[in-house]
């Protein structure tokens, strides 16, 4: 059939748990690749250019800005952050599903400028758990959990600008709920429309 | 989350085995159910009411055509064919996925008629295997494959109007890829948003 990976943005709120799905996902190094963000910040100690970020000048990034060549990006600090699309264009003609873990605001932008990618919320089962979840890591300060409860709040507001919503529950569920959504989405007529040409050029 | 089931459309070319596609996916009882259709025709010896059809007079299958009460519908020796949505619409309700195993011109119609239906298209893996099919059976004359091969690849070609392409190559994959299309679909944003709104109550 279609030989090439999904555009996969798991996205959700903050404390979420999104980074352990991910991690889990990931143990199928066949199946799965994570996206390599591009910075103009300058790498630290031990960071590698291609593995942990690529390193750009400010102008190399405003050409990729300018030349559509950037999914999403941000500033911060002063620094430019992004997703570059050629890189996850490459990724998925190996066949290999990329993952692009990624913040809200992000991830409505690359709803937006990869309209085949396959964009999954996470939820917490309840904003009880969530709290816990912040609070547990007892961390931070009242306030400062308050404040993260708020933006959380905001951005499951926006959860229904996703393709699908999935429950972080528990784990093994969640990870074979994003297992079953990447099945399914490889048989949509989007994918399977070169799978129909074949068929019928033997007619 | 939602409880509700789901409308399934499923359909593909003559000989393609839909048939025994349906009757596996009927063993599990629990979820799902098969669409009962409406007729004008009279009921055969041993035929019941509201199992095998709904017998309506012509008058009353009219009265639904006109208050869009049928999802699809057909004339055949003079007398209608239709699928009723009041009957899917209870059924869905009851949390089971309705499945309307239909031909290609009543399922593109169902598509527009009814836009949550699950629109599923089932492909044999080539037109030889769907040929070896239709010779199998041994009933019919050479004309009569090749007038039937010439329907199939019509409606081969209406394929990408659906939502998903399954290929019927073995009698299990397929039921399983059908099985994954409807734990994906239930994730799907459109049947999540009741959950997403349950969760933000609590604010």
């Amino acid at each position: 059939m279609n030989k090439e990976g999904l555009v996969l943005v798991i996205s959700g709120p903050s404390g979420v748990g999104k980074g352990t799905v991910v991690k889990e996902l990931l143990k199928s190094q066949d199946e799965f690749a994570v996206s390599v963000s591009a910075t103009t910040r300058n790498p630290r100690e031990g960071e590698q250019h291609g593995k942990d970020y690529f390193f750009l000048k400010k102008d190399e990034f405003v050409d990729l800005i300018n030349n559509d060549k950037v999914l999403e990006y941000a500033t911060y600090c002063d620094n430019y952050y992004g997703t570059p699309r050629d890189y996850v264009e490459q990724t998925i003609q190996t066949g290999k599903n990329i993952i692009l873990e990624i913040e809200v605001q992000g991830a409505l932008q690359v709803i937006k400028s990869c309209p085949n990618a396959v964009s999954i919320f996470i939820m917490p089962q309840t904003l009880a758990v969530l709290q816990d979840r912040l609070t547990g890591r007892g961390t931070e300060t009242n306030d400062v959990i308050a404040k993260r409860m708020h933006t959380a709040i905001g951005e499951i507001k926006q959860a229904t600008k996703y393709n699908y919503v999935v429950v972080n529950d528990s784990l093994d569920d969640c990870v074979n709920d994003i297992k079953q959504i990447i099945k399914a989405e490889k048989l949509r007529t989007i994918r399977m429309e070169n799978f129909v040409k074949e068929v019928l050029s033997n007619v």
